[in-house]
């Protein structure tokens, strides 16, 4: 079994509970087993774009999953599988409209998975896994009213409210990302209108930014005036900041004010205890925090101003998503 | 028994279950008798400014209670009080930072008409009493994915998701006359923010579009130019589109195109099945819900664009918030 890990340490326990979670993204997809008590027992990936077809890939899940249950002994005890998918419909378990997937849309994937693995299949979309994950294990532990926002290659969103992870008619429901942002610039946005919140909270819109930002200032230093603008990254942005050049500096905090305004909004919509920032652009939260928390307060109604918390996930991206696929089943 | 109705002509049926349901507005507050089926036995009127304190006002609800509980008959079928009324904290039952009731806030009516009654009270805010009792009995009827919003006064929204009416953290959940709009004219509302969607969808943001737009077009004729400009009311806007008046209509049709805006960024939120409009404006909807539904369908995401019904209501305006108050209890 290819990049795989088993734990072996794992004190073994008959009666305890285990869920196959599956995380499908645009590039691997993760398979594992996890318990109850939210411990990941085994591993495995499977390359999302490495098979002819949406069969094959879903008999390679299948047979990677078949092995991780064989290696850690827990076939009696798997209760079902959930996973977590972009723009999956949780009212019909098919992928709707996915652009960065490689299979023609829709795809009936909880069908395909239930006939494929054998067992009950339960089906969201990934920022609704992920936020699930947080909710249950992480930084908004138990918490029942939170708004989550993933900063990714996209945006994406998970309300919690009173308890219920917003599904919508469709399943379609906290597509954050997808919101217009107030007196935007009019960046373009990849379902074809113009400043959607994601044209500025994700990973190539804090490049933007940056872009935008050496360019409005030709007279500031900045270590991202050294870097291949046509290869510049989020990450290296971040970066930047970590080593305290004020240009970077302030790309996060612009980002910071914009998502802060974008809350504002959300709190009017979900009465929220929390937001909680999580994905890969999230990892710069201590860059565009204080800003977002401002901005967050000048911009939302009396009754919800400085009243949320604005926290950083406690958990690792692919976790958050695996760990909401169990918790969708355990 | 003053201002009250009682009807006689009910079919009796001693297993019927009826609930005592109360909307407090800032005028008027409705006390009925509803039965489980949405029949109203029996509705008198309390005026809220009449008391000279919150105790006085409630000890004259409670004897108005009193009185049609035994008009009716129903003393034994009573399964409890629902209540409706303005900023009210469903999670603690107060009343928080009403700016147009006439008692200091925190008022804590659902203890205090649980006294007064001695029956269960179950209190929420007016527009969520509204969405329930039109998810119950109205245009919704049935439907587990929808936005309610009320236009009147002010904006009010309510949102039923999953078949769950949000509340959230202290029940401010669905403040949707709150959410900024896009490139807005500046317009100030009155919780000292500029450019809710307050200021453009309620009574006197319909005026204020009005007399802009008899600023902007001098040469256009039109009835409202014959009217007391300070005594404008969205009435006559809308009086004056029923006769055709080419001006007034296009205040409608401008009220329409900011409105179906902002419930595009409801349904990346909700991903609802429809948007239902309520309130004294509302039966202005007529004129502007096709400017609506052609804005929503333009700005909403792929996802949802074309996909979500444009209703309005089917319920009376305090006929929805009795109704709704009743159905938190039957």
């Amino acid at each position: 079994m290819k990049n795989s890990t088993v734990r072996n340490s794992i004190t073994e326990d008959s009666r305890e509970q285990y869920a196959l979670a599956i995380d499908l993204g645009g590039t691997n997809t993760e398979v594992a087993i996890v318990s109850d008590r939210g411990e990941t027992l085994a591993r495995t990936r499977v390359l999302t774009r490495g098979y002819k077809d949406i069969d094959s890939f879903i008999e390679a899940v299948a047979q990677r999953a078949g092995e991780l249950i064989e290696a850690t002994g827990t076939a009696g005890q798997i209760v079902g599988a959930g996973i977590g998918a972009p723009c999956l419909n949780a009212a019909t378990g098919c992928i709707e409209a996915a652009t960065d997937l490689p299979w023609p849309s829709p795809v009936p994937l909880r069908e395909l998975l239930t006939k494929a693995l054998g067992m009950r299949v339960e089906a969201v979309n990934d920022a609704n896994a992920a936020a699930a994950g947080e909710a249950r294990y992480g930084a908004v532990k138990g918490m029942k009213n939170f708004v989550m926002l993933t900063l990714g290659t996209g945006v994406g969103g998970g309300v919690m409210c009173d308890g219920h992870l917003l599904s919508g008619r469709s399943g379609f429901a906290a597509e954050l990302g997808h919101v217009i942002v107030n007196n935007g610039e009019g960046r373009m946005c990849g379902c074809g209108r113009r400043d959607c919140l994601q044209t500025y909270g994700s990973a190539s819109g804090v490049v933007t930014t940056a872009r935008r930002l050496l360019k409005e200032r030709p007279e500031q230093p900045s270590m991202l005036r050294e870097m291949d603008m046509e290869a510049l990254t989020a990450a290296d942005v971040s970066e930047a900041a970590d080593c305290g050049d004020a240009l970077a500096l302030e790309v996060w905090r612009r980002t910071g004010l914009r998502l802060g305004e974008a809350c504002a909004s959300f709190a009017a919509f979900a009465d929220p205890e929390a937001f909680v920032f999580f994905g890969g652009v999230a990892r710069a939260f201590p860059h565009f925090a204080e800003a977002l928390r401002e901005s967050f307060n000048r911009n939302a109604l009396h009754l919800y101003s400085g009243r949320v918390q604005i926290l950083a996930s406690t958990l690792e991206s692919a976790d958050a998503a695996l760990l909401g696929a169990a918790a969708l089943i355990l």
